[in-house]
């Protein structure tokens, strides 16, 4: 049989160029909503509300946008407030609208998580404290023992199919973080529920509403739950939403009215055009799950049939979202990812699921199958599961040296 | 003849519902552009770098979009980010990227001035310095003056048919602001060119290019140009763009990726793809014109008609731009602003274009004619001008009454 050295160089020799870094939805997948581009004609602009979506005006959206993200998050029109094409602004933007002291305050990261997500808290100027996960969410204990602290201002949660691990919070989990009593007043869970639709095997997962949850507990004020049509429709040019109490809505609003004109209304009315209501939406996921679930399959595939019971690593099956968590045996996450890319393989930088970057036990690799093609994606994932082995006989090999 | 007050009570009577308090474009004006809406058909998202404009990636913009911009602002291309849909968010980011330490910062405005740049630098914590405007800019012997304070870390400019007077620079002095030597190292000059293709009135006037200006005087990284589409296309969905040295593109490109996924770059694509290329939007502005200089011959022939001789108040006549100022004589703003809102028409607040909203004299009034119709605009004007008598004489029958 082929040595593990000799099929590592002669994979390299194939000169494969690929970037998988990202959880970057193909171009098949893009193609599904290719008709939300000429759903508006040029006399449609008119809002329910009887604003012109070209003009300015709406700091929050227009109401059917409203009443569609309501119904997909399972709360009221008026606890929405839609933002731009990134969900990702509405987080970064809630942290410098809602805390505005952030001088020597802390930020609980639930670890493996999403880096982007690390990096603002981090650029903000917030200690990050990272937190265990567990198969239900983040480590509940750990979590109670920091938040006695005031300085910890918040926590991090993706509830569904979680960045990286594809896990998803049990109702339990969600009913604790509800029912926290943080020592600092203006603790804030942000909840990036991403993946809420995302499954390509089963249903759509039913979790606890958190703010719902909150509001029962009496901390209506402690959720901001985001969520996008990012990877539903463009992830370039889709909708953002928060959903979050009234008082912290407003408050969002004042700050984003001093440094934006509002949200593009007129793709709004594109998605609500397009999608008519709630099930036009989750109808139009079906076609997603269709096209990733060949494609996580091929993961999970390459990695059993390469790896299973050579005790070099351990991954999840995800069953939804868009990534497949795999630990190499502690300390060397780093250099298989290294012996990727010295081959042609871009994969997520090791670590960058923990904060500052620094997985404790250099183990953890994000696996995104979306982008590449089918084909691409066997081609890399044999690499990938020859380069895990090698890291660790490279090393076999250096200590036989050294002894 | 019918006295101040009788036509003041008549008019009123009718029953106006007007807001002029914001320089938004009419329908009429966003109808020009209604072809944008269908120009891209769902097969056209390539961006001539090959990638997809539906997707991730690109923090600031495409290359066709930048070279449109260059071209526009008569920078080169690798000067050019391109932004979402409004440059005042391109300023907001630039103070928060570009002044990391903005502790008890002071920033220049010129006032009259446009209240939200003055409302952006108050939000964010800088004391705000009124700097008097001359026909031809900024008063620089007062800009000079307190740029020896290192404290004073920029200057707000709207270099062309300025917000409110409608005034442009003299190439005199947007020299003078090139080649000035401010205490403190990193002061920028926030240059918000946002009516640079707006005249209604002769040719687009050609102001020196203050980023080549200040090159040539070795003050490279001083200044930040903006501009946008907003009133080109669609005011709430068009595309903004900044243009700086590299070394400030650089910062912003490192602040904007922590906060966002990029601008819409479909939106980028459709702006290219209807206006082809500087041409294009030039005469385009032609539409604009024909339907904006109308309504600001209105305005000012109800200006002539009702306050010519009467000693009351004066104004200034643009050529370009979205406003007319008007100044009663000291003390009468806020009472005529006052009387026109009892009558039903909303104007801008006074004082709105002073630091802090305060105008010392209680005198500037901005009118802004583009939203209502000409039909509405008369009747507008009509009141205006009995408010702003009425002011006044209510005023002396005041000073009758105590004496």
């Amino acid at each position: 049989m082929e040595n593990v050295r000799t099929r590592y160089e002669r994979l390299k020799a194939r000169g494969l160029k690929l970037d998988m870094s990202r959880g970057k939805p193909g171009a098949d997948q893009l193609e599904i909503s290719k008709d939300i581009m000429t759903v508006l004609s040029p006399d449609d602009y008119i809002a329910e509300d009887g604003s012109d979506c070209r003009n300015y005006g709406g700091v929050d959206g227009i109401p059917e946008m409203k009443k569609l993200f309501a119904e997909l998050m399972d709360v009221k029109a008026e606890e929405i407030l839609v933002g731009g094409n990134a969900s990702l602004t509405l987080m970064y933007e809630s942290l410098c609208g809602l805390f505005p002291n952030k001088d020597k305050r802390k930020f609980l990261c639930p670890a493996p998580g999403y880096d982007r997500h690390f990096t603002i808290t981090e650029y903000l100027g917030f200690e990050l404290i990272s937190i265990p996960m567990t198969a239900e969410g983040p480590d509940m204990l750990e979590v109670n023992k920091h938040i006695a602290d005031p300085a910890v201002a918040g926590i991090w949660c993706v509830p569904v199919f979680s960045n990286p691990q594809g896990l998803t919070y049990s109702d339990q989990i969600i009913k604790e973080l509800a029912s926290m009593k943080p020592a600092a007043k203006d603790f804030r869970i942000l909840w990036d529920n991403a993946y809420m639709l995302h499954q390509f095997e089963g249903e759509i997962p039913k979790i606890a509403n958190l703010l719902k949850e909150c509001e029962k507990s009496g901390a209506y004020d402690m959720p901001l739950m985001f969520t996008s049509f990012s990877k539903i429709t463009f992830p370039g040019a889709a909708v953002s939403a928060m959903a979050a109490s009234p008082a912290n809505l407003k408050k969002m609003r004042e700050h984003l009215i001093v440094q934006s004109i509002g949200p593009d209304k007129l793709n709004q009315l594109r998605h609500v055009r397009y999608f008519k209501n709630a099930d036009g939406v989750r109808n139009h996921m079906k076609k997603h799950a269709a096209i990733l679930r060949p494609k996580f399959n091929a993961v999970l595939k390459a990695l059993s049939d390469n790896l299973e019971g050579k005790s070099v690593g351990t991954w999840l099956k995800p069953s939804g979202g868009y990534f497949v968590s795999f630990d190499t045996l502690p300390g060397y996450a780093k250099r298989t990812v290294e012996l990727c890319a010295e081959a042609g393989l871009i994969m997520t930088a090791a670590g960058a699921a923990f904060p500052y970057g620094k997985d404790p036990e250099d183990s953890n690799i994000r696996i995104a199958p979306s982008f590449p093609s089918l084909e691409q994606l066997e081609q890399a994932m044999e690499l990938f599961c020859v380069a895990v082995e090698l890291a660790v006989l490279e090393s076999k090999e250096q200590k036989k040296c050294i002894s």
